[in-house]
């Protein structure tokens, strides 16, 4: 199956980066490969490449924007509380069992922006809760997981309105394919040589073992005190399963874990937020103690408070990332209305879960001992970009003492 | 979405149809329909008239043809003795918890002809053994079920090669829309008299508690002793859960539990059998004490062979089903390769597990007592046609005495 909006052997690249870098997929491995149907000569591609390294099964599970939409509009309320708890338990039992995941994402940013928020945020909320235990794998990075995306065409056209649908997908392949480094031949060795940069930054942030990060800028004035004994990470790592992979493709970001009660201040996003369907833009808010205490949007607000409302981590950081506004991502010029992209262009916080991963000890932690050392806990993690070419920020040691990290939006 | 070879209004009264007297999908009730991705614009259809009909939540679990092929081509040979467990361990656990059941068929029926016959044995059989906790719940019948078709473009090019591909899926789809009685605007209405006149048969049937059937005819010779307390079933029947359900669409047949110790004879098939991709033509059986003890088949011997060999159940009979000669789907002359049609054209016995719910106690009756009353167990289940225009079928009672049941072809 071939698009001919789409180059076929970018397409092979991406696959195979995915599988050999994002996955790093083992021999005899399973793997669980999310996607939507539209996706699906990518799908073909990454389990071809997937049996070629060796997989033991693959497993895609193929979504359709149609099937999410009938929902909403011809379901009885009722139907709003329920998720599929017997799938979400059967890939929580494969990722115990040593499956690999991988999520190829790609619908219409916009998919349920005008289906009613209440029954958005329940059905949200449901599928959160029932999906925790899978999520858990992911988020305590027990497993090697990736998430790549495919060029969807009603994403195209949200992204590219004044283009023809083939033409809007053919530039957001493009994009894709720039930002997911297979532009060229080289994709392999491109990834090798990023992830390498990427160390460099880690390591010169854990050696200063900074207390917190102060940012500054416009709208801006924001205190985020570090979890003890964090880690910072980025680019290819290793999951404790033992396999080094890179979960993000494309990144730019080096990221770790803030203390859920030590954030204080207020910050304004520089970009608006994509959250299941709705766009949240002109976020204000202001942390007291690790917890947002005032939050306004000048759209999407009653969405956004349903969110902060999910459970008591909502309110709380889980993640804070570097991104130097000189990325390739921000250079672009293109707002993505998707996480996976627009996190690369910008500073961001994230909303909710942490990753456990991000501590000296964090293979070897319990959740009880990531919440002490800090770490926030919810059943969301949503990220919002809060950088742009005016931000500084500044690493705070413990003994109050500061050292540039950014300036003007780069590293200092 | 809409193709253009296929009439939307009737596609609109077979998802109609599906939901509501295949399935009749009860208020709060969830559903687990599996699906070609080929056929999204069924499923979508489908998914929305359930929810209409008050569905609590709707999984599509979708797959692909080239996905399955990705595999036999390039997986490592250690992958062939694998089965996604976990999720169906998932449907089985849904299914108990009182989701209904839906398949769409739609595939290639000789999609895997070409791969190794050893790989694709293995598979099916790892399959069936990790399935077998969900199959349970179809085939004793616990909640209601249903399959039922979509003119997939591979399939009709097989059954239609002088065609163009265009042409050859409307002419499919055409068909499926006649068998499944939804080419005029009174499907529902055609379902209800159809069912009315399949129940007539199974009351005489009943009525007359045979112990077993002999069948005479061109290679034909055999004599089907029927289990202890056997029950005819046919069309609309009672699951386990109370819901009132047509399993099958469409469905000619009239069918029962054999004895799985009490078979003897000789039986030549009468069409094709498509299993697992590939065809088996020109079957030859003998059977003493119940089990195939001979068998030859002029193509696709090798694949037959393995399949018998899956357990000790699978040269047993499982069902034994009545089709008259004249039934519509006979008359159209069609050979489908694809059971769902294709044995409600001719007279059929399947091999292997049988259906407990054929049973005047089957709701109450444990795996064991099923067993003792003759009924057979086996991983597989899979129907062959012996009826034609020749077969005679005499119901043998107790005492030896004769009934006659169907004259060259036909209910006598």
């Amino acid at each position: 199956m071939s698009n001919p909006a789409i180059d076929d052997v970018q397409l092979d690249r991406l696959a195979d980066v995915a599988v050999r870098v994002g996955l790093n997929l083992q021999e005899g491995q399973d793997l669980i490969l999310t996607a939507p149907a539209e996706a699906l000569p990518l799908v073909r591609r990454v389990t071809a490449a997937a049996y070629r390294a060796g997989a033991g099964l693959v497993t895609p599970l193929l979504s359709d924007p149609e099937v999410t939409l009938a929902r909403y509009r011809e379901a009885g309320d009722h139907s709003f509380d329920r998720a599929p708890d017997w799938l979400y338990g059967g890939m929580a039992e494969a990722f115990g069992n040593g499956a690999a995941r991988m999520a190829i994402v790609g619908d219409d940013p916009m998919l349920t922006a005008s289906e009613d928020p209440e029954r958005v945020s329940r059905a949200g909320k449901a599928n959160s809760i029932a999906y925790k235990p899978a999520l858990s794998h992911i988020s305590n990075f027990k497993i090697n997981w990736s998430i790549l995306a495919w060029p969807g065409r009603a994403w195209a056209m949200r992204m590219f309105p004044d283009l023809d649908p083939d033409a809007a997908q053919t530039k957001l392949a493009e994009a894709i394919f720039a930002a997911s480094r297979v532009s060229d031949e080289n994709a392999v060795a491109n990834w090798q040589a990023h992830n390498a940069r990427l160390a460099e930054r880690t390591a010169w942030l854990n050696d200063h073992r900074f207390d917190a990060l102060h940012y500054s800028g416009p709208g801006l004035d924001l205190t985020v005190g570090l979890a003890d004994g964090h880690e910072w990470m980025g680019g290819a790592s290793r999951a404790q399963n033992g396999v080094v992979c890179n979960p993000n493709i494309p990144t730019e970001e080096v990221f770790t874990t803030p203390h859920a009660a030590r954030t204080e201040g207020r910050v304004r996003a520089t970009k608006p937020l994509s959250h299941q369907g709705t766009l949240i833009d002109g976020i204000e808010a202001t942390f007291r103690e690790g917890r947002i205490v005032e939050v306004s949007a000048t759209k999407g607000q009653a969405v956004l408070e349903k969110l902060l409302d999910t459970d008591e981590g909502a309110r709380r950081l889980g993640e804070v990332a570097l991104v130097p506004h000189g990325s390739p991502i921000s250079q672009s010029g293109l707002l993505f209305y998707n996480t996976l992209f627009d996190e690369n262009a910008a500073c961001h916080i994230a909303q909710g879960q942490c990753y456990s991963k991000c501590f000296l000890d964090g293979d070897s932690m319990s959740e009880e001992d990531v919440a002490k050392a800090g770490g926030n806990s919810s059943m969301i993690h949503v990220d919002w970009m809060i950088g742009g070419p005016e931000t500084d920020i500044d690493g705070v040691r413990a003994d109050g003492s500061t050292v540039p990290v950014f300036r003007k939006g780069e590293w200092a």
